[in-house]
């Protein structure tokens, strides 16, 4: 049964509760946006690290999977130039961490690991015609995003100012989604890059919702139907959560991160670049506290996580977390293990459904 | 009449609505505090800045015009040990800016600005009674606070961290108030120095309010009465606001700090040590800029704002806002030259009385 706060856009499409699941590159896959959209909200595929044929691939699961709605997300950044005096002072820098691991760094393999949203992409898409897309780093150049919405797809992206906000409304976005500075991952910023710009979710909703008139999905923070509730009645039209989904069966978190995530639901998060080069929330572990989050050596975006690869697998396999990404937002309270569909009806204040 | 809102610890002394007005040294003082208790809310009276005949004749000026509750909030800190050569580095990191104002960097005039709660306060506390007192930066040692718990008022202190408002219950506060990264003004930090320790306002109160059973009140980011239905959904006790309240007539505000709200709902804050030595929210200017927000250069609290007067008082004088702390939240839009009694009202969603 349709939730009575489910606003007219997701209500059109079949969405019941107004819940949308934060996209999460490398932290799940079809498997939890099945279960989120089956459980009524709006699951989403983060397709920013797949292959064209992987894309194919999971949305090929979900559409045999579902026949809900669901979102697939992609990055809209412009990839940068390659500069290789500065990617040499980067694996430089992280010459002392290959020695402690007995590593080359003459073979750190080549490759940036995350690709914006591109011709063939959309042809992928094409085919399955998904409902919504979502972008991250702003929206794709215009002949691009036409053909998205040329499907009838709702397009998404993410505002971390209010400025970014209307740019988007300006440029064709359906939805804004207010991602406010607790949110984990990457900040979703575009026309800016200097951190004081960047709003708590209470700032951000309260002035993004005043200067758009399309709606405006709350992030960042929010991990409880409580969390849902006031950003309601703040004037989102619906909200998303990420890091509470990060520890249900269906996600595909890795069990470093996982662990930090729910026996640390009190320890400092940071902005960092060193694990791809844009500013991104995650739990300070030691790369973080010995490099500095936002150290200046990580190469552009996203090239500095290549680098990493070597020694992140390595001290993974060994149990530490100490050279991987641990993306949490500001509020765990949300993180446990029970299954995604339970906590999708939680977050929307469902439980005795 | 009251506000259904309002929680018992606030009725029982006679508050009708679920509003507190920040504290704010240096930009209010009865006047503003009268007015927001007459109209209703809880009216605040910074006494940090304020000698012990001044506080006397502002707590004179209060009880005199009006028999509502009112808060009078103090500084909890340790004052620090002397460090000769940090303020003689400090001083001079200023001399270009004394050069270009033609000012004797030797003409700087001794003394600190701000202290902490003492026994001379309590006594003038005494006479009065004052129903609500307040802290920032902890509380004071425990003889002193007892005091003040003698006469019956209710001891309110800022919380940044989950740690600390625990501490906070533990240690004699009966009402919290969770100081969110939004907020202008001091961080009322206390526990640790570790700024990413610092969390937005909707997930700091939503972990403050399951850690703690004492009432929480919110603070960071709120300036409407859709802001004050978020966080009371979330399960704050209240709303404390402040920079909505810097632009009101009765407010001590200056004239460059006022324009500088007014006129740039969108420009960046940051948190910045160097008008105080302590992590302050304010508008970016010039010296931040310069300097660097965080710099190492500025003294320990609150030693750093004394040599910055004379710069200040002379960029002032020219209408210059450069060497002035332009204390803001992140959130300006409820910044407007309305009376304090109406932005009352409109807070508490009651702009028909």
């Amino acid at each position: 049964m349709t939730h009575p706060a489910t606003p007219d856009w997701l209500r059109r499409m079949g969405v019941e509760l107004p819940i949308l699941q934060a996209p999460m590159a490398g932290s799940q896959g079809s498997v939890l946006a099945i279960a989120v959209s089956e459980a009524g909200g709006l699951g989403a595929l983060p397709a920013a690290m797949l292959s064209p044929q992987a894309l194919r691939d999971e949305l090929a699961a979900i559409t045999t999977a579902t026949h809900r709605p669901y979102n697939v997300n992609f990055f809209a950044h412009t990839p940068p130039q390659p500069d290789p005096q500065r990617e040499a002072a980067w694996r430089e820098a992280l010459v002392p961490y290959f020695a402690e691991f007995r590593l080359d760094p003459a073979a750190i393999p080549p490759g940036a690991g995350r690709r914006p949203f591109d011709a063939e992409a959309a042809e992928v898409l094409e085919a399955f015609r998904p409902p919504v897309v979502s972008f991250h780093f702003g929206l794709p150049e215009p002949a691009l995003l036409a053909r998205v919405k040329g499907w009838g797809a709702r397009v998404l992206s993410s505002a971390t100012t209010v400025a970014e906000a209307r740019w988007l409304e300006a440029h064709g976005a359906d939805v804004v989604i207010a991602q406010g500075l607790e949110a984990g991952g990457h900040r979703g910023m575009f026309l800016t890059d200097d951190l004081h710009s960047q709003l708590g979710s209470l700032a951000l909703l309260a002035q993004v919702r005043d200067a758009v008139k399309i709606p405006v999905v709350a992030a960042g923070g929010i991990a409880d139907a409580r969390g849902v509730a006031a950003v309601l009645a703040l004037g989102a039209s619906a909200a998303q959560v990420g890091t509470a989904y990060l520890c249900c069966p269906e996600a595909t978190t890795s069990a470093v991160h996982r662990r930090a995530l729910l026996t640390s639901p009190e320890a400092p998060t940071a902005l960092t670049r060193l694990f791809s080069g844009r500013p991104a929330r995650g739990l300070v572990n030691r790369l973080m506290r010995e490099l500095g989050p936002l150290s200046p050596l990580a190469p552009a975006f996203p090239l500095a996580g290549t680098a990493l690869a070597p020694l992140r697998a390595r001290a993974e396999a060994a149990g530490s977390c100490d050279f991987s990404p641990l993306w949490s937002g500001q509020n765990r309270s949300g993180c446990s293990e029970r299954p995604a569909a339970e906590l999708t009806r939680f977050l929307a204040g469902r439980m005795a459904d």
